[in-house]
């Protein structure tokens, strides 16, 4: 099996964008290739989710081909819901790890701040299982989430303020991240009163719609950050489904796999970027990669836990709840922030971080990728 | 490197069909996997086109895992226009024979009957670069390959006559196919004379829009029909950008690798099914597959060349134009034609097939996949 090592990234600032998809993906494509001083690309993979419906465009690997020269290079899109660019990420590693391939491009692109907010809630309801009773009732991701957030208050204690403390910490993070969609400071008290949009998520709670596009070149060797592990699962398509509402089963059989492959454990890693799509997600999967007991996350989160200085900082770019959330770019650019923490060279630098960990979720828990990294030695 | 052999095929009737997506595309997975006698499934890919925009309905991968009881098995839904279900194929293919899986779900869906012709023909639309000039000129999939007709006649002498005689050809084999869309004989002069779409195109020159399902089972090893080739390659995305319009160098460039990989030329293969959308892509087709010399494609079909006891018969299933084009499952659909021609159990059967060819074209060449298969010995 062939070491695959990250030697290439680009993004977009992330928020509305005047230019067209096709300029966003391309302008992360080319920052990528950049830094990979432009190796030869033996395949290339897009992670998008809903260009199809909200802007009209699909064949995104052959217009990448195409417009980069790369030549009569096999391409396609790959499609996972919010999971789409962890899962594109994923196919490129195993054809470099187990194939023939030596380079890679990978990229991730949405354009959604176009539409109406009708047009793009549909959109985003083709990530759950729509020939069920739930959407027939009028479940939305809001609806689920927030669902979920009133159990766990009520089987754990906790409470909105403790959502509110997630939507804060990754504000503070934003502040200072150039390519993140919110970078105007919020206060505990702003968050907490903010409009609601699904009791108990207000506003701050939930992850914006975005424009951008991120991009990584993967490389047969060690000479990059280096993919200590590469997993994917699938979970419930459905919330009647679920057998406890306050698990991520795709997440923990992920992070499982992903920490058998790295050889390492929860403990080991320095850094984390995670699927905050809500407040409400990422304390459930604080708890399901394992770095706190079922139940407790939103101790962790109380007691700072996931901020410098705490037990692992998480999502240092922003999170998807700041940094916004351009739904197939997101697994790549959370690649692109663990790269950049073991680069040394990110925004809220983690000191002497050395492996890192990121973790993309599609639907409502229905794809859930976990990749480990490992800084240039 | 791992032989893979299909082992289970599954595929629904073509057609309009009342039964939801999520029926069809079940109906196919467990006829796949009952004929593979239930193995544990590695991972799933589903190739699909157009559920997002005519269905509302992605994460079509997760779904399938749920409804089966596959587990958190890996899953994801590949998109390539027209060519999903070979590139899904291949994504499949690639990680029996270089990586650790053992059996793999592969299956591909569309429906599209129930959307409007305007709500059709916009999203297909999506499989040409929406960001171009011309497009803002109109132009659709029927004015491509309309354009290349006209000047394909221009260039070799053939005519309108040569395109009815690929139409005939694909109705009557699809005359015997028990699941094809249309099985009702036509006649040349009929043909002929039907209501024009595109000039020089009428209504038999065009496929048509279809529901369906279709299914395969891959697994490691060579029990099954084997899997000789799996080729892949991009081409132009524009018109405009095409060096000479009476060339798919997608198709050229993917078959060029599969005879490699193979080992065989295109003077070995027995049976073919390939991607006629239209008339004009097949004559077009014959010639980038090695069949027949360029420009000299319509002279074979003339000859007869292209059937029974020609030089090698071509979409014995009827092909798109008259098997049906539901589109994210015609790659495997085609797939499922060729291993039923190698068992020797096909409809059209083509006695004693050993070597088989299946090519599947996303959009106007933007894609093209080529898979070789020869029979159990």
């Amino acid at each position: 099996m062939n070491k695959v090592s990250v030697t290439g990234i680009g993004m977009t600032a992330f928020g509305k964008k005047e230019a067209s998809l096709k300029t966003l993906l391309m302008d992360a494509c080319l920052e990528a290739l950049r830094e990979a001083n432009f190796p030869k690309i033996d395949a290339i993979y897009i992670g998008n989710f809903m260009a199809g419906s909200l802007v009209n465009q699909e064949i995104l690997g052959a217009i990448v081909a195409n417009e980069l020269g790369l030549g009569t290079v096999p391409a396609f899109k790959v499609e996972g819901a919010c999971a789409s660019g962890g899962i594109a990420f994923r196919q490129g590693f195993l054809n470099i790890q187990n194939g023939g391939y030596e380079n890679v491009l990978i990229a991730g692109v949405e354009k959604m701040k176009h539409a109406t907010t009708e047009e793009t809630t549909r959109a985003i309801n083709a990530a759950m299982d729509n020939d069920s009773n739930e959407i027939l009732a009028g479940l939305t991701f809001p609806g689920f989430f927030g669902t979920v957030a009133n159990r766990y208050f009520y089987e754990t204690g906790a409470s909105k303020k403790h959502l509110a403390m997630v939507a804060l910490k990754n504000r503070e993070y934003a502040v200072n991240n150039p390519k993140a969609q919110f970078r105007k400071p919020a206060t505990l008290e702003e968050i907490m009163e903010a409009r609601m949009i699904t009791e108990p998520l207000g506003l701050f709670d939930c992850s914006p719609t975005t424009d951008g596009a991120a991009a990584v070149v993967l490389s047969k060797g060690d000479k990059g950050v280096v993919v200590r592990a590469s997993a994917q699962a699938s979970g419930p398509t459905q919330m009647q489904e679920a057998e406890d509402l306050l698990s991520l089963p795709a997440v923990r059989a992920s992070a499982e796999q992903a920490y058998q492959m790295a050889g390492v454990g929860p403990e080991e890693i320095d850094v984390v970027e995670l699927h905050d799509c809500f407040t409400m997600t990422e304390i459930l999967s604080i708890e399901e990669l394992g770095f706190f007991e079922k139940g407790t996350g939103w101790e962790a989160v109380a007691q700072g836990l996931t901020k410098h200085g705490g037990k692992v900082p998480v999502n240092t770019s922003g999170g998807l709840l700041s940094k916004g959330h351009p739904i197939g770019a997101t697994g790549l650019a959370q690649i692109i922030q663990i790269v950049s923490q073991l680069h040394g060279n990110s925004c809220n630098q983690v000191d002497g971080a050395k492996i890192g960990l990121a973790q993309n979720l599609g639907g409502t828990g229905a794809y859930s990728t976990v990749h480990i990294f490992e800084g240039v030695k």
